[in-house]
């Protein structure tokens, strides 16, 4: 799997163009421009890598002379200490295109790394981890493919691919039952509805109005076991809402079917990768 | 000092046609199109606010009817409960900006309130906390400038706009003392130059050789508190390398001028800000 | 239900970019730029109306003190002679619009007018007709929109948010059984899966295998009676392939309950309409 | 004659961003990243071709490995069964551009085609076809070169480059004499001037005003041969207006120099070509 | 006549990113937001003005609040001391535009009070002065635009609408009769042929071959004199190479229609226009 | 020393598109598309080159099969008939290609041109020159690239990496004292701080405030003199405002640091270079 090409090279471009300006003032008035370089990437702790194209094509897009040898594919646990990926190229272009290289691979990994702790903290229950749209400016795509990096599930990616619908949908709709039906009426046959419920009440209806998934939101472990048990493989249950890594598990063992959380993608901790060059 | 509208609206435009795509099939199916709303902004947490404007604009563009009362300004502290903004506009708009205006503040605000801790462990100190060229791509202006407004300062921005000489180019430059002789003869005037430096020989040799910026990279903090004796003023001093909140005050009771964070940027936690609608 | 702004300004804007280039030298070096001037849009036919949105759009665009009165809204039916809208600007400025304005609106009533015109010939059955991904470069959004406001339903807007499954995709997922299976622990649970079949043995398979919705492909009318029948609920079924007005009808008799014709997008009658200038 | 680069792949990079979005879940999740394939397109009907190099194109900004034998160029005439191209790739890569290829080939041989037909029913006669300015957004250069492939002449491009005066610039301008002689002091020595008859009298008059073209908008055949009559020469003749295939042949009787079409861009019906993938 | 407000638009926008970057340390840091101040443009020599409307927009794009009293119009002669514009908005925004908007005002009128130096020197003869294709990337309609607005003539815009036919096109077309022929074939009835040629026997071919215009490059005035004398009205002549404000009277004095001067574009002395604030 | 290729990329397209639009009907219509040819850039005057990878650069991303030659490279100095370049490509690619690379080659070479001749004129003397922010839009890096081609050194390169006060920062500061401390508490430290002065009192200030640079704003040169003897090394020295090739030999014997030329950036004279074809 893959990021289209045109979509990562325009991201990169944007970095680029941040970074660089126009010239390095550093590199460019002290380096031979002909000297080559061997350079790598080193990871600083144990995860799992993600990025690791993106931020090789950050070179190929400077240095048609780059070239590379890559240990490690996107999704691969890497422990501290291992070379992701040896290459060489021109010494000045290593040098512009190193800070934008590793942002990327360090966002992209620190995503990938989170989602799959959070999925390790699930083994055993039938819940799957999903991202949200709770996500960075121009940077969706990337953020989601690094969550599947990391073992996680794609929530809808935008507003048109799936419906929810939330208290203001549901009041303007007449109450779930025909809020779904209406919906289900105007929306495309590939279409999904989802239904936010806050109490079972709630949940009881939207599954009779026959939503395709349930949100169950904030609600307590007791109540989301309840839930499941109403619903009853009726609908898919998606438990959201104040979750971390702290209490994954135990809303797990709820037996809901997804859990969505928002911090994969909102509160992204980098993860360390260092770029040595050999000379 | 506000960010230029037409970098702004141009986040702001990708952000909504990733997230929108084209239609909302759940506000457009089911809410009638006249309809209008109240809404508001209301801080989950105690932090330094950042992004109110972007925020807003992020409706303004949706909504040529959009109004608002904004009651914090960028940098004025909140507590968990302040209600930010109060606004009105179409609900489907209100519906459809939502998601993107909150992903923007809180990634903002979550900035300049990691910024604004570090400042306060450092008071009583001289020394500045400052970001890094650790951003993402497209969002470096935003990055940058949320870290002023919890009273943070800007490192350089680019490689243009300040030299930083580190092994590759000092080794290419033939030494501290001739790197930085060849660099100051062909840098424009309004340059400084900083040397990365790893040791006391170092550092030696950067004052002499008429550094503007001594940067002192992952060095003990004893270590820093001689460099800054040896320095004694000649040149600004920069801390940096694994420095964190755990342990920016003891660095800072070293005398360094600047401490730079990567993290500020780079491993940002969301601030908690909510969006409430009144019907 | 409207389309977003930026969207349709920046087809707006592409193409009054190819349209008048710097200037309109029949009317700029002609007339008086004060002149202003009241127009309106007349239809030359009868049929649905959509567009008429993006068209005045093209006009505020140029002209800030544009100002109209629209007296039908997209996806109304109109009559030949029918007075769509009656507007007033700039003369120079509505002569520069024109071309782009009419050229959009043509367009979209064009396939508003085709798609209401098939969803008639359809009346009476459950069958829904929908669109492709049969559209043109930069307008799927237009075109799909366009799409529903003469009552067809949207299919899938792009690769990522539904599968589908074709031979190439089930030959290397071993069968459409094992590539059912392997998908469904891959996607997310918002996406729906949907397979090709050709004969009714496959259509066995795939609604054994779990398929959301099965696409009878090419199939005579009887094999699709029979495969309807066969799935008898437990998947959406959907005719393609050949489908034109003249057949629409009978296929929409087998009981399917989607028929999607490409041509609603790729093979588009302009629908006319004319603008006429007060003097 | 080939369409610039930057044109095509930015119109190719508008529909792949459309069509993708940022995975195929159906072939990324199923298909081998190594898995290669061999493919054809082949006409389901006969006509002439266009934009073979740029489906082409679509698959070589997908796939650096892609590789193609071309049977037939832009303008050849196919038959329904002609295999027009042989090509290989990575078997994902060949379905993400699938569609686009598709989409922009069938649209360019739509026009090509159904532009060489009207070229055909004029043979015999002095009478050129042309197109118009009733193109799609962004796609005017693609339409017009389409229009040339299948035999017909361009007419202008954009309002800058040819004047024509219609009824409001005649107006300001004073009438047809004092309009054409005002804008010949101002337009530059490369610019034509059309003028929009609609009976002999402003036949007369615009010929005696000096006007290169005379369009002839929506006259009677019999008024047309007139009107060429009275020309005699000392201009081009255009007829326009409510020009079909149907009566294209007659009009062309007239003895007018130039037959302008509106639905060789605005109406057009895809020629059916598929993509016929080996395994 | 107005260039497109999407075109200057996208110029300004493209300027003040480069000049602004995210802040202006200076004005950001000192002066209050909220401070408003008045400013005007005076000129600092005489010429002819142009792009007092760009300079305005530029302010209006920053500031919402921008307010303007303009005394003069593109194409109007100033003197030195001349008060162009007397305008008021944000100090602060006043300052980050100021830049942008003279580098556009002082280049426009540059180009406009140069062309006019050489209209001036040809009154008295037939010559007009038109620009050439020799102008800077992304700015050849706002230079084509200054010209105009200094009395010279735009000559083609670009490759599509008009032919030029040199050394290479007539080699390859077999001859300056055979190639006109061929191109007359496949041209479109809206463009012009242009034949560039070297001496009277080239000369004498081109008006025979039916060119509609005839260049006359680098010749001498009294070949260009024997040229007009032989082509005598059967196609209109052009004066192109070497020629300056110091030959262009002499040149104009052989009768030719046309006189194209790259210098126009490729060599602007910016007009000098400062803006002053009040306080 | 190379500029980013995206950036010189971008600029290309935009040049070539507006060069070209979709075809070259000259070239196009006449040339056989196989055809290939050779070609070269001779120097018509003496100057010091620049821009020739970007020149280069505009063939290569028309004709994949375009190779070169290249004899100086950016900052030679070239004599009149020296061949700068030999190259081969497509004849057609080359004529569409001719246009855009000599505008770009041209100027670039004309501003370091003109820089080198500052450059010369100081020689002796302490005086270095540098640009200014009069540039033209999207067109600062090349024009600052050029500078740096001529041996000349570039200023700030926009708002946020240099602080310039003016009249308007002094007076809302409280005057050059305060206003330079305030701003020194704000700034990041990479910063300088640069004043403008227009008299020796403010000089004093400027340089007891402790200002980096102290721009002598339109002084005499004796004041200049008297000027440099204050400050005493204490702060950089600029000359600015109304220096001229004339006389920026004397106002470079006065002492001071650096010369800054607006006209070197925003009066540009074209340095001739021609392409000649083989055949």
């Amino acid at each position: 799997m893959i990021l289209p090409s045109f979509y990562v090279d325009s991201l990169i471009k944007a970095a680029l163009a941040e970074d660089i300006n126009y010239i390095d003032i550093s590199a460019d008035y002290l380096i031979d421009e002909a000297q080559t370089n061997e350079a790598y990437f080193v990871a600083k702790a144990d995860g799992v890598l993600c990025g690791i194209d993106v931020a090789m094509r950050v070179f190929e897009m400077l240095d048609p002379e780059f070239s590379k040898k890559v240990n490690f594919k996107d999704g691969d646990r890497v422990k501290k200490g291992d070379v992701i990926a040896e290459f060489s190229g021109h010494t000045t272009l290593l040098l512009k295109g190193e800070r934008t290289a590793l942002n990327l691979i360090q966002h992209m990994s620190g995503i990938a790394t989170a989602t799959n702790e959070a999925v390790k903290l699930c083994k055993g229950t039938r819940a799957q981890i999903t991202d949200t749209r709770k996500t960075l400016p121009g940077m969706r795509a990337l953020q989601k493919y690094a969550v599947t990096c990391g073992g996680g599930k794609n929530h809808r990616f935008n507003l048109s691919d799936c419906a929810m619908l939330k208290d203001n949908h549901i009041d303007a709709g007449g109450g779930i039952t025909n809020a779904v039906k209406t919906l289900r009426g105007k929306i495309g046959h590939t279409v999904m509805i989802e239904v936010e419920t806050r109490n079972l009440e709630e949940v009881l209806e939207a599954v009779s109005a026959g939503a395709d998934i349930i949100m169950l939101d904030n609600m307590s472990n007791e109540d989301m076991e309840k839930a499941v048990k109403i619903i009853d493989g009726r609908a898919k249950t998606e438990a959201s809402g104040g979750i971390t890594l702290l209490n994954v598990a135990e809303v797990a063992r709820t037996g809901v079917d997804i859990i969505s959380l928002g911090a994969l993608t909102h509160s992204v901790k980098a993860f360390d990768i260092s770029m040595k060059m050999e000379k």
